[in-house]
């Protein structure tokens, strides 16, 4: 069913490429993020193997055949069209940055080379994914940075845009930095670290906190985590600290959440529970976790729900897919704040600042020449590049992000931003064509 | 696989539960909306018709199973607990507000009464499902509202929370009274219409704006869009005036939409095309559109996507789900900004406000009593009520709204906002509840 999941202009406009006896022009086009969202430095590159994987399967089935013929918009449609979608397969080459990369405005996240029908289909779902992946394992990032070496839980689910972005959500979390998630099927999927343990309709669902919490032990042993505020956060960890050992901690829900966990430190310390660890949640984000940090409270783990699962305070990310070539023709866009650069390109990350290449290019005067971020993930339709795990792509995103400039990880929007060079030949062939454009 | 899309709390409260052998206690939950978003001063309800699909159809796969066994979580869990995964289906009761109802905070959008376990697990999917269809179509109700009888179509997907959360963002914008989507799996699902013809990338595969067109043309005739701006909007718009009939009209996705609406307008009147049509699109929003059309310009159409799609000024709405009784027992909570009412209740509209009641009561002193909202849908595990088409949601959300105070199809926060009242007997409930709680 997948191919349908498009726009309805790129149906339109494979007909009218194939009216045109245009379906085979080799066409490059560039995903990219235009500018950064506010209080953004940095985007993580999230969403790649649900992109890949929709390349290499993506097919119409005939149901989609007989509900396109039942359209309008394609009475005039030739027979050329109708074959070309009933043996369509992604014949072309993607290159990609790996997930767990920090990437920046104007960069592209992925390149697609194919027929130009093959490269346009795609392009819906492909802004979907990776835009939707990339932004949720970006704001992931600046929380898990915010807790400054605290465990951080994606708890967002019940939030997210529906059930499958909660999974989607929940593996991009993780690649961001996130230790785990509440998400079952996203753990299962993908081998992402799930947890929890209850609600407070638990609580609520027995005659006593105190016979609900021993039940809960019963079950979790040394995992036992107690959501302690259902009646009152003092008394409940109170109940829970008078069960004693075995526990993992107990989780403040609500309220306010210094006073709780400072209060809630001393009643598990004075019942000689000083291992016993507390977990705070409740509308969290990297700005409230900054502050709870700063204040130095006895807080060990976050869970973070809405704010992460919708990244609440900029939910979507300009991702444009844009044409960069067809055929032998370079193409571009020359308006002031929307103008993109021609060709396919390359991406190279110095110390301290990144420079956008012709994709044949090498920048040879700087010297040692690092690796080029975008690598060939498939070739004429072929996977030539094994993906790597959310696990691998975390693990590349935490030693990336270490090796920025400290202010780059800042929360808020920086003076100095992570700088971007076009290369000379590059800003060569955009003013060429430019020239050429207005002549 | 779907029965993993849920936190894993949910499966570690039911095997509590099964270890408690309280498995069988009948739950009744609640979901509703605590406190409207900023600027909504009423919500359409959907994503109902999902949610029956996933009551009806969950199940537990063997690996699913075999994936739970796996975690450290599940080593305690008694054997009537993978018994109870193994056989489960839900067998309970769904009682429902029908899709395109008019909802307002603490408004049941639905209640489901059923074994606890049964009641628990699907608590993320409904959350999830109902709140993000009902946010999208309450954002795409003012967006229609602000369009004043203009056709607005969605044009999201690639702004949405991945692909999936597209298909059904484009469903629920079209309860919420748009005309259309671009979304073609969302066409082909729920028999929307779906609208689109070109994007600038098709522009630029020609060597020029002129051949472009006259493909398009060849294609689309009388449907014929053609998306002006790739270029010069001035200049396309002459060039399109310029083929003559058969034509739709043109679109305009940049620049100064007044100063360019006008003049394409008179491009297209000065060539004797009257009758072609204006649509603009390009980060429109209800805000956006209100000065639009204030400002009277020859505006026919809308296409409006990352807004809608994602309700970006309002991305999530907080709906919970929560326990209202337990066997005999009333639940409720106490705290001031957090409280629930006990019991299983029901919803009157009254003209000009609501009335909240126990499920049972009857609210007779009122004169004619209108027919309750919540209504069964799920009985025993068993469909009883055939549930409306999107386009039964939608002739439904038009109406309604048509009958609440105009005031409340505002686009910003009202003084008086639309009245809920609570019944006495439902207050006197909670308030004995209450006293017992606290006594």
């Amino acid at each position: 069913m997948r191919a349908l999941l498009t726009d309805l202009y790129e149906l339109t406009m494979a007909a009218g490429y194939a009216a045109a006896g245009k379906a085979g022009e080799v066409a490059t086009f560039e995903l990219f993020v235009r500018r950064l969202p506010p209080n953004r430095n940095y985007l993580i590159a999230a969403g790649l193997a649900q992109a890949v994987d929709y390349l290499l399967n993506v097919r119409f089935q005939p149901e989609d055949l007989d509900y396109l013929r039942s359209l309008p918009q394609f009475a005039l449609a030739p027979p050329a069209f109708w074959d070309l979608l009933r043996n369509f397969r992604f014949t072309g080459d993607l290159w990609a940055v790996p997930e767990g990369t920090p990437v920046f405005a104007g960069e592209p996240l992925l390149t697609v080379r194919a027929p130009i029908v093959e490269a346009q289909i795609p392009e819906t779902y492909l802004l979907s994914m990776v835009s939707f992946q990339t932004m949720i394992a970006s704001k992931a990032a600046r929380v898990v940075e915010a807790a400054g070496g605290r465990s951080v839980v994606e708890f967002g689910t019940r939030r997210a845009h529906s059930p499958e972005a909660g999974v989607l959500a929940a593996r991009a979390a993780y690649i961001g930095g996130c230790s785990g998630t509440s998400n079952v099927e996203s753990g299962r999927r993908f081998g992402i670290p799930v947890l929890g343990t209850a609600a407070h309709s638990w609580v609520q669902s027995f005659e006593s906190e105190l016979e609900s919490f021993r039940r809960l032990r019963d079950l979790l042993g040394a995992g036992t985590v107690y959501l302690v505020d259902t009646y009152d956060a003092i008394e409940g960890t109170r109940r829970a600290a008078s069960l004693g050992k075995p526990l993992w901690g107990v989780r403040l829900d609500s309220g306010n959440l210094a006073e709780l966990s400072r209060a809630a430190r001393r009643i598990l310390d004075d019942a000689g529970l000083s291992d016993a660890k507390i977990m705070v949640s409740g509308d969290l984000n990297e700005y409230k976790i900054l502050e709870l940090v700063a204040a130095g409270l006895p807080i060990d783990a976050m869970g973070v729900g809405t704010d992460l699962a919708a990244s609440s305070d900029s939910p979507t990310l300009g991702a444009v897919y844009k044409l960069a070539q067809i055929d032998a023709r370079f193409t571009a866009k020359f308006s002031p704040d929307k103008h993109t650069y021609p060709g396919a390109k390359q991406i190279f990350r110095f110390p301290g600042h990144d420079m956008v290449t012709c994709h044949w290019e090498c920048p040879c005067d700087k010297e040692p020449v690092p690796a080029p971020l975008l690598r060939p993930v498939i070739l004429r339709g072929e996977l030539v590049e094994s993906l790597p795990t959310a696990d691998e792509a975390r693990i590349r995103a935490k030693r990336a992000l270490a090796q920025l400039p400290a202010s780059v990880r800042g929360l808020y929007d920086q003076d100095h931003p992570y700088r971007v060079e076009y290369s000379a030949e590059l800003t060569k062939l955009y003013e060429d064509l430019r020239a050429r454009a207005t002549r």
